[in-house]
């Protein structure tokens, strides 16, 4: 059984990349064309992962695209998990948080199929998360510091000297002794990454808001990963998947993540000696 | 088309009842003798609800339990929806917490399973809950202070003065707009849930905890309702549904509720008038 981190440390130097794929995938906004196909939803995905794996880390499914189509919905996830490559790491969107053995349920509805990784929120704190963590080959990404504009609502809140988002990161920090919890820390908060990555430098960190969300992906980069520029996903969605919406949309895709993909690893070079590893 | 509290309020009233059953069902634990059934948890649902529904003003399937058994449970969970008999109020117990299209895919996938009303996180702040409450016929119930034991790794921690909780329960009345907003509130703490009525006057409680996790329902029913003793929904899961393993097994979960329904009852008598409505 290969360890979580492990994994993950494998696949971003085989691949020599950060890039992950949001497949957040809404049948309206799919190409037209697919709609004849006995299932449109898995036939866009299968399209993507096919155009985009060889220079993808990791593919992230958000579940609620798929459980908003009910039963039709889950059986395209469940046909997607079932091909995803074995090169990449698959992680579920679910930001999931509740207790006991009704956490212990998700983590084996998550985990049945075959996410590597799955989101947590933390509200609830640690009874929340060891159902999942408990799992050596499985890890986690937990809300720290989200990249939408509400995330001052509450994870800015002040308490004993520093915000919540940073309680958040030590306390994930000191959950970590399985060697497979990180981080969910939006791309478009620069200066609170630095904050979050002196706290927490062990953890993986998953960062979306590069991209629709304006996102700055130099300070991503620079503090989102670790000392070798590596231990990060960065994530885009629909700037990807839906770069076209004709026939050539996998194409398209493709080009867009390469694009991102060059970007990131730019970044990476000024960073210095990236490629020797993740940790 | 119906407002949400005021359905809320009806229910209360009509079944002279603050009682939620959650219908947590794990495959596991069913009569052995309803494994023959086609669709042995539905059949399950079916006879608790039939068992039950004079006296019960809410039933609150847990999503992850219906998510573990993948499509089937799916199926499951919308036949026990289908069977909702018209005057309860049926709570999608979700917990999600996402943003922006996520949220309205989460809104829709949860609303189109004709729930009145959905559990929330709180982490990502409004975002995350307006997709829920543009909806004025539905209702949100947000974690505010959770039963379990490491509800204390942030919910407890002090920021401007006060505790994480009280600032979600003031936020949450703040975006009460709609009348449709409430929290969730444990019964395992009986100081807090007064301080909380205070901060949220208007707010519906959804009190879970009574019963294996050990919450005081005195406490429960003094501050978690409202000056007429209403306002607020009493849950218990495995106390009522898992009563009995036996054939008996929805004969047992009636006098289950009946006795908490009773007992809840005596505690909102000590209160004062509770029938004259819940406002």
């Amino acid at each position: 059984m290969k360890m979580y981190q492990e994994k993950l440390n494998e696949i971003i130097i085989e691949k020599n990349s950060l890039l992950c794929i949001g497949l957040d995938v809404h049948p309206d906004k799919i190409p037209v064309y697919l709609k004849k196909e006995p299932d449109p939803v898995f036939a866009f995905n299968k399209a993507i992962i096919d155009a985009t794996c060889d220079i993808t880390a990791a593919y992230k499914p958000n579940l609620a695209f798929y459980e908003a189509l009910g039963t039709c919905g889950w059986d395209s996830l469940k046909k997607t998990m079932a091909y995803m490559p074995e090169n990449v790491l698959a992680i579920g969107d679910a930001k999931r948080g509740d207790i006991g053995s009704t956490a212990e349920r998700y983590a084996e509805a998550l985990f049945d199929l075959r996410f590597d990784a799955v989101t947590l929120s933390p509200y609830l704190g640690i009874d929340s998360i060891k159902p999942f963590i408990q799992h050596k080959d499985k890890g986690v990404f937990i809300l720290c510091l989200t990249s939408n504009p509400s995330s001052c609502d509450f994870q800015y809140l002040e308490a004993e000297g520093k915000p919540l988002y940073l309680h958040v990161a030590e306390k994930v920090q000191s959950w970590n002794q399985n060697n497979n919890c990180g981080l969910v820390v939006g791309a478009t908060h620069e200066t609170e990454i630095r904050s979050i990555r002196r706290a927490a430098s062990e953890l993986p960190f998953l960062i979306p808001g590069i991209g629709a969300q304006g996102g700055n992906l130099q300070a991503a980069v620079e503090w989102g990963t670790n000392e070798i520029a590596a231990n990060a996903l960065i994530n885009s969605s629909r700037g990807i998947i839906y770069a076209s919406s004709d026939q050539n949309f996998a194409l398209k895709a493709a080009e867009a993540a390469n694009q991102l993909n060059y970007a990131i690893n730019q970044e990476r070079r000024k960073k210095g000696k990236y490629d020797s590893g993740s940790r």
